[in-house]
């Protein structure tokens, strides 16, 4: 059986991976396009921020230790089109420009997500950088470690966004956050956690600029100048991060089914409408659990989780992701948050009849100097009181207790199960009452 | 209504303030025998160890405030007996020695726990002490203080003997943990975690002597030093940590069921074997939501939550606590540790066919230096894979990831739901499989 996958990132690496040990006899072929591969751009904020020093931490594992495990890799070869009559690939070896075609039985499309470029003028001068590859991680640390590097703009307050933010800031800079919208983290966090965010941003003295449009980036032929529709700020380096868009245009034309904004849609399976071929990661959707719908919600653990299912179903198995929670965390500072679920808005959009509640609290008992404050917010169906959704922001461990969140939400559970579950307790770790059981506990 | 309550801790104090805001015109009297009301003895080895100075921490709220609430509370007051044929409680006063009879219509018993002596000579001896009382904590506060302490001897090794390890250690004293048993925490935690906080100890050049048995305290009006079946220690104080005995013998004539121990059986909704009588905390069993049976965990967090299930039923209601998992977490230096479910001692005991698996990992991505060790094992069924124990033991959030394994292991989930379960990730936090993911994936 030939197996072929598009993309050597999270998604088709963890497929090869699980297909080369489930389906011993299969012929196993990726084509990567680049020369890097399972390349965690999550590590690039830290590694421009001086949090650890080895690019190489970044590459999970090396084209070497995939061809040794009997993965046929082939690095700088990009698949031009995908023929679904005769089940080949048109491949390039891009150092050659040789062309040639590839049989499938089984294909795979994990190629991942572009940044996408804003309609900004002056994006290729020089010390504008997009944050993506580990080339971008390179060259960033060098700027970053620049002395004559002081004003950094960052424009778009999403998760890179803002660890991009940190990173610069801890590296000593003067940092200034633009964004479009009217609060940070609006696409996937409630305003209540938007707002402790801005408010830690603000602490730490990172000018924040909300419901502001960039419009030029001015210098001659480095940056200077950053131009919005409300102000002109210095900058010695620019970080554009407004977002990804799925690498699918080369499918365009094979009338697989895609978004609106070009992501792959999949079932629980990983098969898309095309027989044969199954697609994930930042160029796919997800099934989502409490949605149940394909939806696009790009994000490295994910990508694992599905690759890993269809690497199963390539060797012939017809395993189904349970769907995901989007969950997903940040830390901003001294700040944890993280989201599990639907988000009001996300609720409102299903038209889902929902309650919510807000609740501060503290991380711990009084008897330990590291007590922090924590704040959680559930969002649970009005009737059933089963809890659809869940955030916290704030000190030490908020994000982990959205983990707890997660399982309750898979499992179904509603506000009265999770006030009255039993929790961990010990004074260094959480109250008798923990966080969550009181939010849990005052959902009415 | 006439409620009565007995005892003014974690599980009195709860059901009597739900009983407040549930029944509006009951009568509730609460009668308790010391001065002190909703004290937390689980803050004492943080306040021993000088975490905090606040003794006023410890009482979750006082007196005066609970009777400005509306709640008839008498401190000082110790109930004889029950009366279980006329609905009345047998009431001393113990300033004034007058006795008197309390009508009730409902009754709660919350008596709590009290120290086991064990039999060693010599446990009266200055500066031997318990770990029980407000007045225990303020004493060995002024001890942990005093240059001329130094030899500390602490003799067993659960939850407050290796707090009170920990604690002393922190003062700059010399300690030494003495354990019967062959291993530290053996009565909850598996092997594989009790060696790592045995590790922990000795890295912190704390003695451990294990399988060793302390035969008399022996010194001249002070304690000088502790004799064992092995050897003799110098001791300037001695703290006996042995565990605790349910306080229920008042109740004995009654009839009322009682294990063993003499802890008081009840069902989940919190009552007794007598009519109109429930009883909950640490006199109390508890029903194990995995064992399906009535159980002795006295722990904080379970006298919180059925105390104000009881609340509600005093009231009126007939609601049931849907059962325990024994969670609980202790910190010891810089390690921490969390169980939820049953332990394979309990599965065994249980006669159930589990299979276990036993995972180490890390906390975090390589992205950043506060990356540390943890370890993960589950016992899960073997024919079903359903999770029916966890434990966790290493660094930063080993413990609050046993709250995620709580709520699974509540909702029944398999480790093929864990393995895939969609977890928060971002480098700060956990890896993009995170190690509750992969217990789950290796498991067989």
């Amino acid at each position: 059986m030939n197996i072929v996958i598009i993309g050597a990132e999270a998604a088709g690496m963890s497929a090869a991976a699980k297909a080369r040990r489930s389906a011993k006899d299969a012929t196993i072929t990726v084509f990567e396009q680049s020369q890097v591969v399972s390349f965690g751009a999550c590590g690039l904020p830290y590694f421009v921020g001086g949090f650890f020093d080895q690019p190489s931490y970044m590459a999970e594992r090396s084209v070497e230790q995939f061809q040794a495990s009997g993965i046929d890799l082939r690095t700088g070869h990009q698949v031009l089109k995908i023929d679904t009559s005769t089940q080949q690939v048109r491949v390039k070896e891009l150092a050659t420009g040789q062309e040639f075609s590839q049989p499938y039985d089984k294909l795979m499309i994990a190629t991942g997500a572009s940044v996408v470029r804003p309609p900004i003028k002056g994006l290729d001068l020089a010390n504008v950088h997009f944050v993506k590859t580990m080339d971008d991680g390179l060259k960033l640390r060098q700027l970053a470690e620049q002395s004559d590097i002081n004003d950094v703009v960052v424009i778009g307050a999403g998760y890179i966004g803002l660890e991009m933010v940190e990173a610069l800031h801890k590296q000593g800079k003067r940092v200034r956050l633009v964004e479009l919208g009217e609060r940070v983290l609006s696409e996937s966090f409630d305003t209540e956690v938007s707002e402790a965010i801005q408010a830690e941003l603000l602490r730490h003295d990172v000018d924040v600029h909300l419901g502001e449009m960039v419009q030029a980036l001015q210098g001659d032929d480095k940056v200077a100048t950053v131009v919005t529709n409300q102000g002109q700020y210095n900058a010695d380096l620019v970080i554009v991060a407004t977002g990804v868009r799925p690498t699918t245009e080369f499918v365009a034309d094979t009338g697989i089914e895609r978004l609106a904004n070009g992501a792959i849609v999949i079932d629980a399976q990983g098969r898309t409408s095309l027989p044969n071929v199954y697609a994930a990661g930042d160029c796919a959707t997800v099934w989502h659990r409490i949605s149940q719908q394909a939806v696009y919600i790009p994000l490295a653990t994910t990508a694992n989780k599905i690759g890993r299912i269809i690497g199963e179903n390539l060797a012939g198995a017809s395993r189904a992701f349970a769907g995901t929670l989007g969950s997903a965390a940040v830390k901003v500072m001294d700040v944890e948050a993280g989201r599990t679920g639907i988000s009001t808005k996300e609720a409102e959009q299903l038209g889902l009849h929902t309650k919510t509640v807000f609740i501060r609290d503290k991380n711990t008992t009084n008897y330990v100097p590291w007590q922090q404050d924590i704040a959680v917010k559930l969002i649970y169906e009005a009737d059933s009181k089963v809890i659809v959704g869940g955030q916290l922001v704030g000190g030490a461990g908020a994000v982990l207790r959205v983990d707890t969140l997660a399982a309750a939400i898979h499992s179904g559970m509603t506000t009265e199960d999770l006030g009255m579950l039993d929790l961990c307790y010990a004074p260094p770790f959480a109250r008798t009452w923990d966080a969550l059981n009181v939010a849990g506990n005052v959902a009415k």
